[in-house]
């Protein structure tokens, strides 16, 4: 197991699973969230129907993209309807099955569900999934082997379109997007080159296989990339925006390939940014270099390739070929406070809430 | 024929080949180029040596690339390096055969060339196609059939991947390049809508199946983009850059394609645009949307594609199912003044200079 839990099972956990505690939507950050933003309340959850299942959450994923749905961030809109004031919040989670309403699950099965920013709650059979302990870590359904690693895994191989020898650059690499991307690329025999805020991240890049592992933190940061990259780029992964790209830019082979995965730095921008305008220079190159930017998401892509994702990067885990880490805070309480963190690189490896207790572990 | 040609063979022209006209670069042009940034100078022409080719120039292509050659623009850089000063304006060219030193070609053979703005001058005959007259126009193999029509192919065809029933939109939409992406996205089975600048250019769209046309010098012109695309943009075949681009962009759909082959608008800035900073929006869009944009130029998929695109194209355009225009100014003096008007969008189709007398005319 090369993740990082801390001992949280040692903590208390209540298992009542009559009342959920969640957390809703109390009103829409006008740039970065702040905890008023969010409200914990406690409801009564109803007992599954025919069909349903009663979950408990374990663990809880907490991903930049929800950012987009919460609204009053100028840059970025989701493509996603904004959530409604006084909702959950959504996100993956990892649950067991505390009473089943499906001949298809028993109790105590470990399944995969949306159950988001809350304790317990009642679900279709139909949209769970159903985890195996002995595989993997259920934890990993959420990060490396799940919605992270699979968008890495589109990003990657089916949008970038990686060739032996090429140089790709990943910002947030220690993320459990970004990490994957820099060791997809080098199972794929391309040089990797990681880009991190603060030290521990960048000696973890270097532990993990990274040429070159940069801190973009570093006041020669433009410089630092630039010796990193004496090839120039071939794939830039974008999963940041800002001054990463545009320390990039200028290092773009002719050809190079930019997949969109996302804009975390400028999730919550409220204006428009000053100028100069940099579009007309971004097309520019674009069109003298002839690059590809190219938007995606995992969704188009998952009944096609995300057995062949399993397949292939599941026992690569196993075997610590690939290797991930997670960040993770005890309670659903902390979930705020940890999301907001995340939006500004506070989080090193995936940001997991631990809910309730994990009885694989 | 659907061309339009003035009646120049009537001018008495000089059939001295001894001498080479010729128009050379006599300063880089600050912004738009002056004429006096050309200089025209006449200077002896070789004879040509075994495997050489004595041509004789008919047709000279005017191209808006060329402008990224000739240095000091700010946000477009050529690909290629810039044109040293006094050395011939690069150029397409159909010439005819004057003296042949190799046993492939005889006098009186019609040949593509790439002799640039000069009147006379002797190539390799491994670097020239013979033209045959019989199969269409000769000065067809500078525009539909050329490297305007084949950039159109591989742009709208093999990077917009146009399905039947989506929505094209193509910019400079009589030039040789866009006027071609309109047809061919009508026989893909797309709704066309062009944009064009002045009433005859607009009726021109109208006349030849455009669904839409629409003044792009129109005050109302976003409006009228916008009602123009009831169901979206599919594909934004981008030649022109600067306030077209910024109309289309809200219309763009989800997984639009946005093949980038010329941004004629933005050829002769000089200085940074002025904010605010339009890039974050132009990414966050790409990434909502998944929306992939692509630079392109022909030159990779000549080998692949090429004669494809000529078996396909040329009996279409025998036949009028892909129609044509052509500007044709008189003498290679008039060149200069021509390619200024090309940036600005005076010419209303290929803009051609006719060099010298057309044998097969």
């Amino acid at each position: 197991m090369n993740g990082i839990s801390p001992g949280v099972n040692e903590k208390e956990w209540t298992d009542d699973v009559t009342m959920s505690r969640r957390i809703v939507l109390a009103s829409r950050p006008a740039g970065a969230p702040r905890p008023s933003d969010f409200r914990v309340e406690e409801v009564p959850v109803p007992r599954p129907q025919e069909g349903e299942l009663l979950l408990r959450t374990i663990y809880l994923s907490l991903d930049p993209y929800v950012r987009g749905r919460l609204g009053y961030a100028h840059t970025y809109r989701s493509a996603s309807p904004l959530l409604p004031l006084d909702e959950v919040l959504p996100g993956g989670t990892v649950c067991e099955v505390v009473d089943s309403g499906s001949p298809e699950f028993t109790e105590g099965d470990i399944v995969l569900a949306d159950l988001g920013w809350q304790s317990a709650g009642v679900r279709s059979a139909a949209t769970v999934r159903r985890l195996d302990p002995d595989v993997s870590p259920v934890s990993t359904a959420l990060g490396v082997l799940g919605m992270p690693g699979f968008t890495a895994y589109v990003g990657l191989n089916l949008v970038g379109r990686p060739n032996p020898g090429e140089t790709v650059v990943v910002a947030a690499a220690t993320g459990p997007v970004g990490s994957m991307v820099g060791q997809l690329a080098l199972l794929s025999g391309c040089r990797a080159v990681g880009i991190a805020g603060g030290p521990d991240k960048v000696a973890w890049l270097r532990d993990n296989g990274f040429a070159a592992a940069l801190d973009h933190r570093s006041p020669a940061f433009a410089d630092e990339l630039a010796a990193a990259v004496p090839d120039g780029v071939d794939i830039y992964f974008e999963n940041v925006g800002g001054r990463v790209l545009d320390a990039v830019l200028p290092h773009l082979n002719a050809g190079a390939r930019v997949p969109v995965c996302g804009l975390v730095s400028e999730y919550n921008g409220t204006r428009p940014a000053a100028g100069p305008d940099r579009l007309p220079g971004m097309m520019s190159l674009i069109l003298s270099r002839a690059i590809t930017v190219q938007g995606f998401t995992f969704g188009p892509y998952t009944a096609s390739h995300q057995q062949q994702f399993l397949d292939e990067t599941a026992p690569a885990v196993r075997e610590g070929r690939l290797r991930y880490r997670e960040d993770i805070v005890d309670g659903l309480e902390a979930a705020p406070t940890a999301f907001i963190g995340l939006l500004g690189g506070a989080n090193f490896g995936k940001q997991l809430v631990q809910v309730g207790p994990d009885p694989t572990r």
